[in-house]
């Protein structure tokens, strides 16, 4: 193994082998095998934002095959997905992907400011599926949160002795926060901590804005002048925020945008702010698929180094 | 095993032989074996209605053994009921006929707005009463309906275990929707969608109307010119939005008419749309038994193509 | 074992014979042993109304010895009362009454809409006592009855593999229903079907009225003209939504009234409509002794059928 | 044993050995020793109404050892406390006095209508503490007295199945009664019935004053002209409510008050109305050492008959 | 061992001996061993009030080894953090420092009134991590406080019983206390009592201001001139409120502020009033680190009885 991947195997040196092993599966697998850097590949979107929104615009994307085969062909490091879209295929294409069980999922048939999401899948059902690991979604900043944080405790226990690598979505909603606090600085930043104080091995947030949330976060920031011009500085400072680079923090860049090029920067920005990578769903599979491929192989030059 | 039971079979690659078998059970029963489509017969309206409304028209539908002998008779693939009117006869009739044990029910004595249910029986009572599967409905939309997920996931998880198969009636409700909304074509799409994903083998929606409910939806099938106008355009949405047609999806017709042409009619559009059939109780056991009987055959010659 | 009593247990054809033993003790005891018909007698007022309301008027009654002793020497099927009741008599007496242990109750301290009432025992306490049944009661109609629903299912499901014959009053009440829909036809009769639904073995509702509280109801009632005009009549119907006659259904009448006569009238309706029998409590112990037996005796030679 | 004892045993004829040990345990420790009357000593109040409030008046009743050594060195039954207290002196004072853990605490931090407490310790704690028995308190007429009821009702099967004494408080309580109502003769019986019904030993309520709560109550106490006049009439009334005698029935006196002769005079009324005894503990460790072993020695005079 | 840490071990005499040698453990390490004093280094304030708000006056301290290292070097008798801080360095600095994890955490992405906080880890978490305790924070006078009590509860008996010590941290809060009276005199003895009573072996309060907020309490108060004028009065009346002495309490400071001198003069105060150390997070990791050095080391002195 590359010393960058046993450095990174050293943050997480009280963990067991099963998990460790988990670790280097995502982080051995794929384009930016061995690079320390993941691009990983996730649809959830049927579920969170209907069938309809998530694959019209590219219809190969209603079947679950589709996005087996896709991450395979790609060479993201894993794909991640709700039980049924696993299910559906994990039997199929046994062993050619990291596959990643988001055990909770949301809908929005019903209008809540404080939404919480439900557990619909489990730690037992990603072992049955060969996964790697499992992903949690977590509101920080919703009323019930703590219904949440103590579902996740008890799956991330239940996840480490079984030895699975476990990636936490942190993405702040809630009564308390305004629209643009959701993705403010202090609060993404804030996100990123809890993940990680809550056990997480990889943290997942969005691309923060240099908005500030909250009064008191905000004199902080000011009085310490903490860098928040470019993205850069952000990606820097919530990885920082994020037990100082001790833990693997990904970023997705949320919905789907025509502007290669702008997602191509925001790479750059999470490579030179010290991220582990992207998270990336809509905005490849909504893609064309000759397109997509050109697009993500742009990302992995990026994370590769090969591309300033 | 012909080939089409085989093609249906290699959709639920991942399951234990246990599933595999009580799904052949299901799809290898009565008129429609072998064809890939099923006739399920339901009587849970007892509960969800009361005895009056539901069996006044036909008073030997009061007696459970009834519901036994018409669907034997009439050769449908299943019989699924709540606890009582399973345990009131399948010892008398044990292996004539797959059973459906319906896990939750709900009555309408208590006006809601974001209706919810009880999981009224379990597993063990499925295993005990010698059932192929259980039942279980979701009410997308509404406000708790993390229980309702959270519940069938369990019961899913434990079902599997003992090679159950799972059937989820998907109906959405609830205080955010229109009434008009509960059967629009993009939420009947979504509602199906996340009884796939929370692991149904079997997904069971109502037909579905061309009216669209919510504003983003409405934009992607505008923009993406879903077909919605006839029927089968519906149906076959719909059987795409579910994994595009990766799981057997059936569909019920709702509150008894009196023109039988209308019926048959819609089971063309289910045939022609991709839909895998019916599930239909009170156009059947409301009707006296020679013409619900000529109604079914009618259903069963129009599944199996005998028909056009 | 007399024809009547083998035809009365292959109602419950699929349960295990423990149930079926308890059963059998529970028709074959007292008074009315090998007829079918039951007279039950419950005292659970004292949780339920209060102490006073419920003993004062005969004060043998504060003592729990006497409950014991009276449908001993009166001859009733069985006797069933909350768990302290039980306690403070089950070794002294044991063997010589069926007991039934009540598992859920309802004080009224508190002003409720829509009542829950508290599990107070369990199924272990009712073996350990020796009972050869549970009793529980629903409240059909208020806003938490899946509360209600859910406890009894596992309770059910625990008595059932314990061999222990299961009773259920099923009491429509709640902020939906009008005060004279509780005992309106279409209501009892809805909340009888939910009871055998739910797997009770022997359904206990209240006498009902000729009121028609629903709706949808109604027009089906009355679209079919199905007779309620006396109590025979309406008993006949609540009998038939309870599986047709496949289920024991008794009837209570409520609080003490003096008429004696009004009381066998009863009696007589319920034998007459094909009800199983009579559950009664405050118009026996609130009675001196001796009219009490004459009441009891009266009621029995109806159900025997010695008097028209 | 005397007849006395194994009088009271006899209500308990149905509990195994090991509740019949330490009911024997109780009944036969201290100066009461073989009387069938108790005095137990409770500490519950640095919880229920804050350290200084409790303590202040006697600051060596901040010492938990002070707690042990009194009711040891004045002879009463048993001594009555949180986890805590408990805890630190159980093992200092093992064997010398039989001790009652209270499993459910409430503090007054926060206004309510509907207190609901906590239980802040075991069965299984009880035990390792080397307990004759549990206490517990309910609030009959609260909101959520369900929650308690439920509770109790675990905590009782638990303890009885461990060979335990049970112990319930019973404190009206909530927004449907006046504050006079709290302590309404009719109210009291009516919980001190209901502790009873829920399994309790030995039930513990306040001496109730003459006054009537509920409507229908009091048309009852009025219609059989219920004896309410003197307190030794409230006593019997309650004791008569709670199984006629056969459960045993203690009475608090509530706040400290400086008048020795008015706490005599309530405890001689006990006696006269057939209770079993005394809970004192504000009383005794709010005077100073040596009026407190005064006044518990001329109630224990009158709890043995030496006293008119 | 010398005879002072044997005097306060005998205060937990009733405790397993795996409890007594883990008290041992804190009571025995870093500059203070053998004192009987305490100061433990907490870190959740990253949870609590975000990264920046507590990392960026210090940026080092975004680090999870930074506050390993800081304690080991400093002499600290213990360092408690929520779970992903510990895990990240707990196998790097296995055995240097005995650890505490605390289990419950609370953000402030939510406005509340009454905060109920997080259980966010286990105690096999903290067994696996080799913690010699566990820690939790209540708030007393929140309307959910009873959850609180109640996971407490279950976290203790289970601590307890593998061998661990027990910290609470006990903070008044919710919508009955004034902001000032979350720090008053009586509330903070009460909230100190009731974390004893709960069976904390460790007691951790604010340091509490001369303010009485409850009327009753504030009465007696008065009555019985409890002396509240110096910080040194007030700290001896939490002890005294504290089972006299009779357990462990610590005392934090708050806020960071400037003024070491204040910082040593509390010290000063809990020494004299008999306190047995304190908590000290934000005015240490907030300084840099000879400054923090030097403050921790004048506290020490001031604990040893080398400084007056």
């Amino acid at each position: 193994m590359n010393e960058r991947i046993q450095e990174i195997l050293s943050w997480y040196h009280g963990e067991n082998p099963g998990v460790l092993t988990n670790l280097t599966r995502l982080l051995n697998h794929g384009e930016l095998a061995g690079t320390g850097k993941l691009v990983i590949y996730p649809v959830d979107q049927g579920f969170e934002h209907g069938p309809a929104r998530s694959f019209a615009p590219n219809p190969l994307a209603y079947d679950p095959h589709f996005h087996f085969e896709f991450p395979i062909e790609s060479g993201c490091n894993a794909y991640a997905a709700p039980l049924g879209f696993l299910e559906a295929g994990a039997a199929d294409f046994a062993g050619q992907i990291p596959l990643i069980l988001k055990l909770n999922n949301h809908d929005v048939l019903q209008d809540e400011k404080d939404p919480l999401g439900a557990q619909t899948a489990t730690v037992k059902d990603a072992l049955r599926l060969g996964c790697v690991g499992i992903g949690y979604t977590i509101y920080p900043g919703t009323a019930e949160r703590r219904v949440q944080y103590e579902q996740l405790r008890e799956l991330i226990r239940e996840a480490k002795a079984a030895g699975l690598a476990v990636v936490v979505w942190s993405y702040p909603r809630g009564s308390s926060l305004s629209k643009e606090g959701e993705t403010a600085l202090d609060v993404t930043a804030y996100a990123a901590h809890i993940a990680a104080e809550l056990g997480a091995h990889i943290v997942k947030v969005k691309l923060p804005s240099a908005h500030l949330e909250q009064t008191e976060a905000k004199k902080v920031y000011e009085k310490y002048e903490i860098p928040r011009e470019t993205l850069a500085d952000r990606v820097r400072h919530v990885v920082q925020s994020t037990f100082n680079g001790r833990r693997i923090v990904i970023f997705s860049g949320g919905a789907k945008r025509d502007d290669d090029q702008a997602i191509l920067d925001e790479a750059r920005a999470i490579r030179d702010g010290g991220g582990s990578g992207s998270i990336i769903g809509r905005n490849i599979f909504q893609r064309d698929k000759a397109t997509a491929l050109r697009l993500l192989d742009g990302m992995m030059k990026i994370y590769k180094g090969e591309t300033k």
